[in-house]
């Protein structure tokens, strides 16, 4: 565990985040139960601190001592995870305070979400009457991996720059499965459940200060407190990516009913997003794939594309979408045309933007186009559609690609076996790899998109 | 191999699709070559008829009896498959006649696509002369699961109900892929190439014959001869999906460049469509998803839609694309809600459409919610959303799913490791399932869209 930094100065999260020892109140030695799962996956993750799951009827859990109540813990603890039942925690949090605990998360259920106001007003009241700060209740935790600490499920341990926020826990296990899989990681995840105490924006405070994240990923049904949102967006030097849900009238009243809390009109959010440079997405995939290529893409100066395809069809799916986009493709000009025809790409090769290398491409004909494009500065950004198995891509191109001022979006479809192997090769090196040109072609054009960047906002608000 | 069929009544392409015997002109034992993997294929795809391995250089291929040429092999040979290069092709459809073929696949390149017209002429008349039809050039070739004929790549063996028509190998190859991997399969798998004799309509009548054929899914960049194309889709009792590049005027230009033929106006394309009935996707993905959608589940017979799941926000991201698509999300009445409450599924589930069984949810709450629902005829078609990791699922919904005379969308997302097992349950019954609530969502809504269906076709031009 490296040692608690005092990195969120306004929220003052830090012992939540970097807490140096957690308490599991309802921590089980059954398997099934959230509370053996959160505490399996907090000693699965690595996580360094002390660890004290308590719970009345056993002695040991896990290899742990277990602890009848929270009094009984020798010495204190910075955060307690509540995985009992709700009616059970108002009571608990003073005993967590008597032990010097700053922070709680509430696993638990049966509050707000099923119409029991009253005991979330007592959870509220109990937890400022104690000073601890509340994530939840109703939700699915939190998982920190600068700490190692994954108070949550399923357990994912790839650390990396994406933070994700989200009002649905299944979303975030969701974002951060595929982010885990394709090597991508992250920075953290938070499951916000009812945010009786911290609220969205909270965490984008707590993810805006982190050193280690740099994209934050948002699924929300609505936010807290505009006005407040929107200061604390504007201060954020991070590209930000939203997923709203309630976008018709249907979805609208089925967010009011999730949160039990005004959805909010959703062209109001969508101007806001406008105004201040976050990038809505429309899916949860579309929320991953834009957050994965800013976790590694660097920001094109113009708006000019070269595709470089073995798929002509592919090729002509990434034009569409690029345009639709706002994305250029320029025509090769002859001086360029020549020297690709005299290079040692496929004599086959189609030379025209898309240049398309058709199915004799090897992946050093990849990186000789791209050479002989930057030499002629011809684009902005490049797209490469590897559409066959074409083996050794993953190899060539990882220095360039982490070399590269200029985005280089990687696409790989239809390759079969040689497919999966680069794959895995890929993802060992975290560079994004985009299943289809579409999605591929769809993140170039948001990330050329300078209205969703800081910088932009920088400029309107500093 | 089953005993040919004359099923092809119109275009007579059994010589093809129900070949004897084929020879692979350009065979070889090295691993690298097209006519290495597409021979190994057709073995390892376990085709029962002849193979003859042609090849001047080698006694013996992949352990068959090598021939130095085509008039060398002893008897006739239906179906000869060339992956030389293409300046050699013409000359040798005349001994592919001397041994009775009647079809050929040309993998070659060489032709049109790179500027050899000339090239293509004289294929064409070489054919023409010789009575032989021709599939390609410049093609990944063709895979027909009732025949096990794989001459094509990547292997794809299993068998299914969906046909693919492509004029992108690698998006026929993705397809094919993903159904392969997901246990929809294939019955068949066209590469068309240049489309120099036998066009995109021609596989269209083929498909639309074919008995093991449910649903057809095309990718095109335009199609030869719009009003035959009309002609055969008029007479297709089957759903067709279709994924057209070229909307925007750069995608135009680099499809009329890959096919060397005018594309075609996209409006007046999308304007063929909706008179036909076709469905149109707008990605790959899209295409496959409601493909996948098609060769499964039942058509409704209205649009209200139940959405029982156990993430509240995937839930109302259903609702917002199934709003978008035009379907009904209809409140519960006071009757069904009591009779849900009053049942044994979660106390914490937030009674509703959608209904939100919470984490607590277990894969039996969902089939009896199922049954509540359904003995108050309360919905046309049912979203069910396992957003955690849920056990069982598979298996006790096999059995409802199969016998179901509604369509029940299926969607899996955030199960980690439990995810995994269950997706490999649900794929080994065939039963589809989507990554995401908003793919589930508009694959509903396109089922829905009765546009999009033979019925709609057949009251029109019946």
């Amino acid at each position: 565990m490296s040692s608690p930094k005092n990195q969120f100065s306004e929220t003052n999260l830090n012992a939540i985040f970097w807490a140096r020892s957690v308490a599991v109140v309802g921590a089980s030695a059954t398997p099934s139960k959230l509370g053996h799962i959160i505490t399996k996956n907090i000693l699965e993750g690595g996580y360094a601190g002390n660890v004290y799951p308590i719970n009345p009827s056993s002695d040991s859990i896990l290899g742990l001592t277990a602890y009848p109540d929270l009094e009984d813990i020798p010495g204190d603890v910075d955060l307690v995870i509540f995985c009992i039942p709700g009616p059970l925690v108002p009571g608990l949090l003073g005993k967590a305070a008597a032990k010097n605990a700053r922070g709680a998360i509430i696993i638990s259920g049966g509050f707000r979400e099923v119409g029991n106001s009253q005991l979330e007003q007592e959870l509220i009241q109990s937890a400022q009457e104690h000073h601890i700060r509340l994530i939840g209740p109703n939700c699915q935790g939190v998982n920190f991996t600068p700490n190692k600490l994954c108070a949550s499920w399923p357990l994912f341990t790839k650390n990396g720059s994406l933070a994700v926020i989200s009002q649905s826990g299944t979303v975030a296990a969701t974002l951060a499965g595929w982010a885990e899989e394709e090597g991508i990681g992250i920075s953290g995840v938070i499951s916000l459940g009812n945010q009786s105490d911290l609220c969205e924006t909270d965490f984008l405070e707590v993810f805006g200060q982190d050193e280690q994240t740099q994209v934050i990923a948002m699924y929300v049904e609505g936010v807290k407190n505009g006005p407040r949102f929107m200061d604390v967006v504007r201060k954020i030097d991070k590209p930000i990516i939203v997923l709203k849900s309630g976008r018709t009238p249907g979805g609208e009243k089925a967010a009011a009913s999730h949160t039990k809390s005004l959805a909010g009109r959703d062209d109001v959010f969508s101007g806001i997003c406008q105004q201040l440079g976050i990038l809505r997405a429309t899916t949860i995939e579309e929320l991953y794939d834009f957050a994965k290529g800013f976790t590694s893409l660097p920001l094109p100066g113009g708006n000019r594309l070269m595709i470089i395809t073995s798929s002509g069809g592919s090729g002509i799916l990434a034009v569409d979408v690029a345009e639709e986009g706002r994305l250029q493709i320029p025509s090769l000009n002859t001086g360029l045309a020549t020297t690709l025809r005299g290079s040692s790409i496929p004599a086959s090769t189609v030379i025209g933007n898309p240049l398309d290398l058709t199915g004799n491409a090897a992946s050093e004909d990849y990186l000789e186009t791209l050479q002989i494009a930057e030499q002629a500065d011809f684009a902005d950004m490049y797209l490469m559609i590897f559409g066959d198995p074409i083996p050794g891509s993953a190899e060539k191109l990882a220095n360039v690609f982490e070399k590269s001022k200029k985005p280089i979006g990687i696409c790989y479809l239809g390759g079969g076996q040689t497919q999966a192997e680069e794959l895995s090769q890929f993802h060992q090196r975290r560079i994004p790899v985009y299943p289809t040109p579409e999605r591929a072609a769809r993140v170039l054009a948001a990330i050329h998109d300078k209205k969703n960047l800081l910088s932009y906002r920088q400029e309107v608000y500093s």
